[in-house]
């Protein structure tokens, strides 16, 4: 039976990275923070904004260490919450998108106490606005499909018929270290080995890196360029506008930032 | 031949509604903005943000006036940029999702002025965060595909079987008269009609008004609710979590904010 509503915490999307791109919402409710949860994916920019008193916990694995288990960290937010501290669960984009919103808040409502969505901006946005290309595009794409790896693993044909699709954008989420595979088995379902395709390095960050290519050849690509940071595959015709800046132009402005 | 590069104007999400749902980047850009030419799904709220000063220029229509043509936008921004004005397209939610903005992009690109995008919070993932859901959950959701009713007119099958597809969440962007049909045509690709699903008009503002259903129910449930906002209706298993306050705890909201 559910224990009396006691205590509440706010989900909240970190955005992609910079803190100028979280919303206002998500920035106040960090700036007012007690206690913080925060996943791998949270850059320190954003952790920085919370007051120096917070209770500041990391749940996700950096530098080779594990990730905290679920059960854990819904232990800690249950905790945290009970004792009446302002407590804010910080996720790397937006919250709803692969984030385990959905069994966070289960938890919390199963034991009483509420919680609050802050939604947040999604890796794919991030990195079409970064790199000025559109998602949708009339005559080129009429629909966006948010998906992980696990396309490969579904109980049915729908997502990788939708992949395969020429008329729809594929956001490839954590997906780069399958991205060979995926791009084989999108290749034998139809999607031409040609179709544009753009990889982007730490999306919305001024040091994000793009490796554009094609379906065929991106995986090679990604492999020779060896990024570090999270990466977000986009596929679809509406990747070829995207402005990537040469090489020479990119070390220039990494050579001044730094 | 393209001039040489002569102002710049930005490309702004304005996200759901509500102003602190704004990036902080666009929230700024706002704020600086010396020409501000807007959709018609920007809030009044979000345009309050907009020095006195500013041009401000509303592109799409609104009771009943007609919105203005592409080609006409696209002039505007390009003389506006060319005076060297501060030049903000402002756009509901974000603005590489059905929002245009590649049209726009390549447009002033050929005319020789630069487009930064700013990205923004889109409808669905507003929606979710909202009434507690998320657009992806483990054994129910693995994917979302965001799509328009065009969904029914694509060249290919693809966009449909991904819609039919059990493991995938469906948002539908300005998709409410053409629910009914949408629905029957998912129907007949194999989605139960018992699948759940929900209209939420206004997503994000504090008067938002959510519909749940299911995919067989929803259309009717939407003819008698009239909704006068823009609508975004999101299907699959994940909706069966919202958390809808029961209609008379909505109606004493109501009452208090006015």
């Amino acid at each position: 039976m559910p224990h009396e509503t006691v205590g509440r915490v706010r989900l909240v999307g970190a955005g992609p990275g910079p803190a100028d791109l979280l919303t206002l919402r998500a920035a106040r409710a960090i700036e007012g923070a007690q206690a913080l949860l925060y996943d791998a994916l949270v850059s320190d920019e954003v952790l920085a904004l919370a007051p120096a008193a917070c209770l500041k916990i990391r749940t996700g694995k950096r530098a080779g260490k594990a990730s905290m288990a679920q059960s854990t960290i819904n232990r800690l937010m249950l905790r945290l919450a009970r004792r009446g501290l302002q407590v804010v669960r910080l996720k790397g984009g937006d919250p709803s998108v692969f984030g385990r919103v959905g069994e966070e808040i289960e938890f919390l409502a199963s034991h009483g106490v509420e919680s609050e969505v802050v939604p947040g901006v999604t890796a794919a946005s991030a990195a079409a606005a970064q790199f000025g290309f559109p998602l949708t595009h009339r005559g080129e794409a009429r629909r966006l499909l948010v998906a992980t790896a696990t396309l490969t693993e579904g109980r049915t044909a729908g997502g990788w018929m939708a992949g395969a699709d020429p008329e729809t954008t594929l956001a490839l989420y954590m997906g780069r270290d399958q991205l060979a595979a995926v791009a084989a088995e999108l290749t034998a379902k139809g999607r031409p080995p040609a179709t544009p395709a753009i990889a982007v390095e730490n999306a919305g960050h001024p040091h994000a890196r793009a490796f554009p290519g094609t379906l065929g050849s991106l995986a090679g690509a990604l492999e020779a360029g060896r990024p570090e940071g999270p990466v977000v595959v986009l596929v679809g015709d509406v990747t070829a506008r995207a402005y990537v800046a040469p090489a020479a132009v990119q070390r220039l402005r990494d050579r001044r930032a730094s």
